[in-house]
């Protein structure tokens, strides 16, 4: 794992044909019946019911997509729901991922000030050191919260040049409340938004985080639905991989993310809940009532959507 | 638990007659020899002698504050640095503190959009529901992120009026590098965070969330090294407890505090590697040799540190 992390998002994207990363968000109440039996049966209250449902369905799911995506994105906060039990579950599936040659990114959304930090980039992104864990894999990439300042953001860069890994700094989320504290315009004309982008740009132009591809591995998350502002933090940003949740469930469209790459290049498009639960989407429930054809369907169709911007 | 947490905060810091939190920072690398055997010797790749000398050292001090303060704050990175094991011996932790009667705030500084808000709202403020963790305790407030945009709060204050529990939200940060996103100036002429203030003004006094005392549950985090903007903060959050970091090792001193309280109420200082760690101070290791003597001596001179500026 020499190289940078860009050059292998790169690399992966390539191999795959399609920058588009599924995002994995499992809520036990959303899960298949085939996976976690009738939802009217089931106990929410029963924690080992519903990790033990959890990975069966992740472990399937990522089977299913990897054929066609480079990536995956696990969110953190459906597995720390249920305790260390979760947590135990959420390490246990990044490392099935990393075995399926996919690449993973946590999203984890840490952010804190000094020693702290360093402590989340050793819990989320550096390779454990524990003798009793030496199996376990983390992440190839996290995404961090940068609103203590980008001097915060030094121990997650640290561990991210150490060993070969990458962030995702928000920069633009694609909630609709983010406009009232990231689109705010400060005294020089530019947004709150603009103005970290262009603070973040120096880190992300560091030599030593920039790859051959001349993609940097400290990225950008910018949400798929914020087009108003998304060429010109991509203008600010231009050696930054745009990670862009947003797209499918929350309304972000193909060409919505059009503005987001260069000559087909540095964007990855996230889509969870739209490929996770298609069985419940009529359109691929009346295809089949297998879960596990409709998400491939997703996939492959999110994939010809996608491709459809790009040209390609 | 029916008192709303600011009513049992205010009931605490009376009671113990001081408005003070140690700040639960456990670094293995520091603990006392007592605790983790000499220095030199310590194998930091071993998790669980970690785990464990961690778990010992905090139970020691959080009977050695216990009668002093009526507040504790962990941080949860230096227990996730060690995986599930570590997540598993924060929340025992957690109810050792309740055990002691101590409230707890749990440094989680999460922050996400929408239903995922939701769960990290269930991992770390909710009672947990499950049946195989019935006599699990979870913390009575938690520190949160606002950068997503003040809807992400709505899952964290959903869930402190459900339980009674309460919110520190992040607005000034005690980190040098803080000002730079934090201090910008917008085209009204307010700085970012004074925005922010001003908006989670709305949110905190909310007559739901302010108890019989006035204060509300949702309090704010602002470092007690942010002098220049503490009376500005203040003003435009007249309801809300100031959960003051920074205090001790990070510059903070008692009367930089000042301006965070209003006839002395409604703010809590919180110390931590200056109390957690006082041995190393050659000021407490000359008057003793017991790592837990130069604890106690350190929350004692805190307290009275303090108290001078309470007038008390």
């Amino acid at each position: 794992m020499t190289d940078l992390f860009a050059d292998r998002l790169v690399e992966a994207i390539q191999s795959k044909g399609s920058p588009i990363c599924v995002g994995i968000d499992p809520i036990f109440d959303m899960l298949p019946d085939a996976i976690a039996g009738a939802s009217a049966k089931r106990n929410a209250n029963d924690s080992e019911a519903a990790i033990d449902a959890i990975f069966a369905f992740t472990t399937a799911v990522l089977k299913i997509v990897a054929p066609y995506v480079p990536c995956v994105k696990f969110q953190s906060a459906y597995f720390e729901k249920y305790l260390w039990e979760g947590v135990e579950a959420y390490y246990s599936l990044v490392q099935e991922a990393a075995d399926l040659d996919l690449l993973v990114i946590g999203d984890v959304k840490r952010g804190d000030i000094g020693s702290t930090a360093g402590a989340y980039a050793a819990a989320h992104l550096a390779e454990p050191p524990f003798d009793e864990h030496d199996d376990i894999r983390m992440p190839d990439a996290i995404t961090v919260n940068p609103m203590l300042g980008l001097d915060t953001l030094e121990p997650f860069l640290k561990t991210a040049k150490d060993y070969s890994k990458g962030l995702f700094v928000l920069v633009r989320t694609s909630n609709p409340g983010s406009a009232e504290l990231q689109d705010v315009r400060l005294d020089d004309g530019r947004t709150w938004s603009e103005m970290l982008a262009d603070k973040l740009h120096v880190i992300a132009s560091q030599p030593a985080l920039v790859g051959s591809s001349g993609w940097s591995s400290v990225g950008a998350v910018v949400g798929a639905t914020q087009t108003h502002t998304m060429q010109s933090i991509r203008q600010r940003l231009p050696q930054s991989f745009f990670l862009l949740p947003g797209y499918g469930a929350q309304g972000g469209t193909a060409d919505m993310t059009r503005a987001a790459f260069k000559e087909g290049q540095g964007a990855l498009v996230s889509a969870s809940r739209s490929i996770l639960y298609a069985n419940r989407d009529q359109k691929y429930s009346d295809i089949s009532g297998d879960w596990k054809k409709c998400v491939e369907q997703a996939v492959m169709d999110m994939k010809a959507d996608i491709a459809g911007v790009l040209g390609t």
